[in-house]
């Protein structure tokens, strides 16, 4: 960040802030008291979620201000998704740097505005700390009805295995060079909402996708106590993917252990299958069959010709470069 | 912190988490799944807030590794506390630098852990990330019957200011050579959840004392549309605040000033004072007269002999060393 000058906190704060919509469905107090007051939806449960994007981890020079701002909410309002859960609001903490460009951030907040507007959360509230490096740490609170909700509990042997939308973009969006619509993947992640909310009463289980596709699905199978397996010519690739990586040995490399696409992956009964597709069609994106669920546990990802594929890691590790990990 | 070695994240969320209570009322789904799933309690509101603490900026050598983790989450409840609310959840962001050492971070979960349980709060999710320093954020949920809150923003001029417990002391405990007693109150802050549910229904106004009496005071007034006035001479101070500040000029500075006591701060009609005092003596701490609320706006402290006092700084800026500013 350039140091223009030293802002006082609320300054900051007016700054920051100006663009997010503050109100909302059940706001009864938002930003400026001591805490926010939401009443949450009679006959509903709340989702609770907390993910950070720190600069030099989660992102760097590439990312627009907007960007960091839109990614640091959309990659929380996934893991909402991904419980079959519709967003409501949001708390913001950022971490700035002293002499940071209050201009960058205006537009980190406006990033992040642009995201709680396109999915319809509230900013009931938030701080600002002084910090080495810019981060934000952004809780997603949303609602389901009650136990009416997706896990990564209840995957069974015999149910199919799919994934929405493309995966891979995202990890070759940080490539150098990468086409603008891999880039756009990494820095612009689109949560799953519709999709997750369409699959309640249809998938057993559910996990977004943001370690890869196989480290991710080995989490959901280790909650449900099963095993899986996924046939890499059936991971379902964006046209920008397959230009990217023609030629290559492994050209499924990307898709299956590449961070960040925030895909939903689900499994769901056979006799639901077209159910399934169907919901996915109305929530406006698609879902490919890639595998199946085994009794046993553990993930096998097969080859085209049937050999298996071990992958050097089978996604990202939240204290090296790369995404962040929740628990 | 001291490198040791390198550890993998979900290696290092076992260590952080181990003593972390994660089960408690409402909890549906609790750590391990991509988000929490709570119950709010019927016919309650929903309370909400977030804070960070940041090695370098709110703690420094002399906090040990629990009281960082004890800090981070009493502060807000505090939050929580000066909204009249019942804490009930909490959600954990760690920021972690490479190469940190393992021990000492368990030991920052040992001592939120002790606070989780102190205050009967359930950590029900969290995230792990690399940084270049030390951070906590924690957001804190908790309830409240329908209506039945406190805020900044119902003082009315002839209401009657009140502090709880004593001031000033937390400030004294940064200084060298302080007092245990004055360290402590620095690096383990108690928040004061059973006074502010024992002063709903008898409060007109009230917020935490975290950036010091008059900066709070001046929060409050601005919200409320109203006035106040302060008489120096009737701070509380504890003994080891007295004894430490023997001599100074302007002794009461630190407890107009300093931040981070986390005391309540409370407006309550004049008749209302009697039933204020025992509700405080029921909740374990005291309250004491301290000034009055005055139409108009701003904040007038007054020495004992009537002299306007204006001190340098009214309370801290969190772009300075010093503690966070909610928004």
């Amino acid at each position: 960040m350039t140091a223009v000058r030293t802002l006082g906190e609320f300054e900051l704060i007016d700054l920051f802030t100006r663009d997010l919509p503050a109100v909302g469905e059940g706001v009864r107090i938002g930003v400026g008291d001591d805490a926010a007051v939401v009443e949450p939806p009679r006959g509903e449960w709340l989702v609770a979620t907390v993910d950070a994007v720190v600069e030099g981890v989660h992102f760097g020079p590439g990312f627009s201000p907007e960007d960091v701002g839109w990614k640091s909410l959309a990659v929380n309002l996934s893991d909402l998704a991904a419980m079959g859960a519709r967003p409501l609001w949001a708390l913001v903490a950022l971490g700035a740097p002293r002499g940071a460009d209050p201009a960058r951030l205006a537009r980190v907040g406006a990033g992040l505005a642009r995201c709680a507007a396109a999915h319809r959360v509230a900013v009931v509230g938030g701080n600002v700390t002084a910090a080495r490096e810019l981060s934000l740490t952004v809780t997603a609170l949303g609602g389901v009805r009650r136990g009416r909700l997706l896990t990564r509990q209840g995957a069974r042997p015999g149910d199919v295995l799919l994934v929405s939308g493309t995966l891979g973009d995202a990890a070759l969006g940080l490539e150098p060079e990468a086409a603008p619509a891999l880039r756009r993947r990494q820095r612009r992640p689109v949560p799953r909402l519709a999709l997750g909310q369409a699959l309640c009463g249809i998938a057993t289980a559910c996990i977004d996708l943001s370690d890869g596709l196989l480290q991710d699905l080995g989490h959901l199978c280790d909650a449900s106590r099963v095993g899986a397996r996924v046939r890499l010519d059936r991971l379902p690739l964006s046209r920008a993917y397959r230009a990217a990586t023609r030629g290559r040995r492994d050209s499924w490399a990307a898709a299956a252990t590449g961070g960040e696409d925030y895909e939903l992956l689900v499994t769901v009964p056979a006799r639901k299958v077209p159910a399934a597709l169907a919901a996915a069609r109305r929530a406006g994106t698609r879902l490919a069959v890639v595998g199946e669920v085994v009794s046993g546990a553990g993930v096998a990802a097969l080859r085209p010709d049937g050999r298996p594929y071990r992958p050097r890691r089978a996604g990202h590790d939240h204290l090296r470069p790369g995404p962040r990990a929740g628990f």
